[in-house]
């Protein structure tokens, strides 16, 4: 796939074929424990005096991938649901 | 822009469009707080009884759409940090 205009769905689909078993058999519950993890390190990340632009950038992926994790065993088409909020016609005025 | 393929990189930059002034003025730390915000009516929906699938959907929109500002104001490319980290010759083997 090409990495320039990677789409939702293609990512959702890469992490779904290489981790959807464990997954799903790990549980809702689980896997939002360890997106939470991520998380906490995008925090520290973040906040970092002297920000590491390399570390920050892997923090944003690690928490993008385990929020895919979440929506493939939440059976949620990422793509569908953030056209449907902020692309469609009722996307919200002025704030998120 | 096509909703059936939409790219990381389309949905970064019409959230930064639409409002990149007020989200950098705000700052990552009160970004972060409300991105967390979303984190927890995403935790409400996963874990409610009788899931409502379109409440369910809309919050994962709702968290990728802060995460998408916190990238934003990060001046972090999304598309390029979960290539390199997730779909590169380096990515992690079995678990993310």
């Amino acid at each position: 796939m090409s990495q320039q205009s990677l789409t939702f769905a293609e990512f959702q689909k890469h992490i779904a074929g290489r981790y959807d078993a464990a997954d799903r058999e790990r549980g809702w519950a689980k896997t939002f424990a360890f997106f939470i993890e991520e998380v906490g390190e995008l925090a520290t990340a973040l906040a970092g005096e002297g920000k590491d632009p390399e570390n920050l950038r892997e923090e944003f992926a690690d928490v993008l991938a385990w929020l895919c994790t979440l929506a493939n065993i939440s059976d949620v088409d990422l793509c569908d649901a953030v056209a449907k909020k902020y692309l469609g016609k009722d996307r919200p005025e002025g704030t998120k």
